[in-house]
């Protein structure tokens, strides 16, 4: 693809689709930021940003785009970790900042209807105010939008019951590459009216079109809940012991992995004294919910005998809300702690769960093969490990070169496993050297097919997922 | 599209692939049934019929069939009600009735693999048996295959609790249209790795490919429920309460609506006395499950109390598997007895929940101005009623033709309540006609490129859809 910088002429088109103070060049101090996102430490600068106020605008800014060949990148919050928002052609950068209201809460469908630019965390705030419930929620809940979140086919630790973004959205209304505006679907919970675009449209990380509303079930919200904290002397135990869990009928609402580093890092960033005693290598954070106390403490001693089986410390049975937020905040923070502490890559391996302990096993093996150290922690129940490379005392070269080998073979390893290499994050601009690890060159011809379809010009977020 | 008819030398290539026992010709005792399935009275003959025996062969008969250009319709049990399995024009139809094996169920991972013809009841009984569940379970669980329900993205009285068939496929391999194998995705709960082929290709009724195996996630199996039979004096009042269950916080894992002559011909057909005093318009069948009776029994106290502010009957509360069965065997006949009983068409109607009473009211208003007689019954917990429109004395001239506009109509209300032309069933042949007041030509256009993407002859179920 060949594309056109921004002429003088279509920057005058733009400012009078959003008006002067949403178009913001270089020299603009909000400028700058919108060259980042939460990945790794990777800059590329855009022509210019644009902060449309609605669908329609969007639609007439795209529009011109594609007649000249412009570069499009969608931008939420930016706090992506693959580098989806990187507008790696430069071009125009479309934030949808300003599409951040909710819409509706329809309470007789138990349905709401959303801008992309809302914050994950007011929409489950909003929603839980009226008794119902929108589980999915990355540890960046407090700051990412709802559009990303369908983008990027966000997960976060409630996945393990209750299911990830996709498993949410009713309907999409999205402006194709071409300009043109429409809706995937229809407001209902089964549809089998044609291929179904909205699938298709989440996790395809803006690269099929820019999501202007969205339509999102919900369900009630679960009334009760328990935490427990139990810390394993052995990580791969730990991860072993995930699996059974299941497999004697409990399904739980979290369940998350932290291995000692990860728990000490996160500690020391947030300043909290954490309970780890020697030789444990590992916590699992296990929640269950419902709506009747009893119940879960039931629930609870099921697990508590299960747990006799391996070889653990003491539980801890978070039964105040100070309490069990504090160990939901460790493990939300578990990713800052380490950005704080060393340049590093996350890679967001998965693999079917029973094969969790092995995946960790594989993961230091190759590690001590490259000379890398890692620290892992994730959303164990989903089989979902987010493996932290460090960078530490590695040379820049090693870093920059013979890493990216120990990666593939990790890639290599969760596909061997029945697994592949996101779960969770997307493949964007960082994984795309890997994609052929998971995808073989039919499917991903099947994948520019459509993309070409979508988007005959190339403009939408190029030179990212293949 | 101009399609190749099947040539003698085609037809050799064939039986070298299959074996001869296994190439049908019309002289063949078995030939004439693949001419129709379940909808209504259609007939279409192919000009041979394969039953392969695995992937491989599929390959093999489907790269013959896109290099001479000769249409495939994919079959399964035959069971559709869309007319999805009708080689409308004409060549040859793929039976996957001998892939009929279950691979592996894992208990480790509560993932379990089969082949397309496997059926759906046998499927769920095998995984019950290790304490498993899969929940989707259409009215024809007893006959209808897997790999149908994929390619129908069927549904079936669970889903308002569980979801339908699209929330449990991890992954699946299909026979592209070029003959091509590939795997859609990987075996894992959660994937951000490209765009969903696994998505796209469920509910694509077959016209992107065979599916020749199906990779599902499984749960728990709950081991308790209770089943309510709510009697309304008004229809729209049953279908009224429907919102306002979910609304209190409860999620059944059953909500079915029946019309008193749904009931009546049902109960008829099976030679079963129903219980139906005078001006009973309607049933509710509610079912709650969980693994704690106290909890079941708790909510439907809580179910008790709503309900009586509704002009209700006397609640049954089922509390034997054989009274279970039998108002379960009523329900799930409804569709035989409508058969049984008359000519009809079935149309698969959904909306939000909320808007069922709406709905309901408008297919009886409409019903009286184009002259025609509805039964209705359906999943209405997911806002999916089943409108049975019986022929009984229409005009073969109205019934062909003038019912056409009572359709559109029909089709037209449940768009304009958030709604879409079907939620379960598939458009295939019989709701082609309709689609346009569903989906626009922009998302037809993409989905027609999408489909050229996978199927550059079009020789895969041509005809259906779009």
């Amino acid at each position: 693809m060949t594309f056109s910088p921004v002429s003088d002429t279509v920057l005058n088109q733009f400012t009078q689709i959003v008006g002067e103070k949403f178009v913001l060049i270089a020299s603009h101090e909000d400028f700058a930021r919108h060259a980042s996102d939460e990945t790794e430490d990777l800059k590329f600068f855009p022509e210019v940003v644009l902060k449309p106020a609605n669908a329609e605008e969007i639609a007439e800014i795209v529009k011109l785009c594609h007649q000249n060949f412009i570069p499009v990148t969608p931008r939420g919050a930016g706090t992506g970790l693959s580098g989806g928002a990187l507008p790696v052609h430069k071009g125009v950068v479309i934030s949808t900042e300003r599409l951040n209201k909710i819409l509706e809460i329809d309470e007789r469908n138990l349905q709401a209807t959303v801008e992309p630019g809302v914050i994950n965390e007011a929409f489950q705030m909003a929603v839980q105010e009226k008794g119902l419930f929108y589980p999915p929620d990355p540890a960046s809940k407090g700051s990412c939008f709802l559009g990303g979140n369908l983008s990027e086919s966000s997960g976060g630790p409630k996945a393990v019951k209750y299911g990830v973004t996709k498993d949410y959205v009713l309907n999409i209304q999205v402006v194709l590459p071409t300009g043109e505006l429409i809706w995937t679907g229809a407001n209902v919970l089964k549809n089998a009216t044609g291929y179904n675009l909205t699938q298709l449209m989440i996790g395809s990380e803006g690269t099929l079109g820019i999501i202007t509303k969205i339509v999102f079930r919900l369900i009630p919200f679960p009334t009760k809940n328990l935490l427990l904290r139990v810390p394993f002397y052995s990580a791969e135990e730990a991860c072993a012991a995930v699996s059974q869990i299941f497999r004697i009928g409990l399904v739980p609402s979290g369940l998350e992995f932290m291995e000692r580093e990860a728990i000490e890092w996160a500690s020391r960033y947030l300043n909290i004294e954490t309970d780890l005693p020697e030789g444990i290598e590992a916590h699992l954070l296990i929640e269950l919910d419902g709506n009747d106390l009893d119940v879960l403490y039931k629930e609870a001693e099921t697990l508590y005998e299960l747990l006799q089986n391996y070889n653990i410390g003491e539980i801890l049975l978070a039964d105040n809300e100070a309490q069990k937020n504090e160990l939901w905040k460790l493990r939300r923070n578990a990713s800052h702690a380490v950005k704080h502490n060393s340049v590093y890559k996350e890679e967001d391996t998965v693999v079917p769960r029973a094969e969790l302990p092995k995946l960790l096993h594989g993961v230091k093996e190759i590690g001590r093969k490259y000379g890398f150290k890692s620290v892992c922690y994730g959303h164990a129940g989903d089989g979902n490990l987010h493996v932290n490379i460090v960078k530490a005392d590695m040379s820049d070269d090693d870093w920059n070169y013979k890493l990216t080998d120990g990666i593939k073979e990790l890639f290599e390893l969760c596909v061997k496993l029945g697994g592949t290499i996101s779960g969770e994050h997307g493949i964007g601009l960082v994984q795309k050297p890997y994609i052929g690890i998971a995808l073989g060159e039919t499917q991903l011809n099947l994948m520019r097919g459509i993309k070409n379809v979508f988007d005959p010009h190339g403009i939408m977020n190029p030179g990212k997922i293949f």
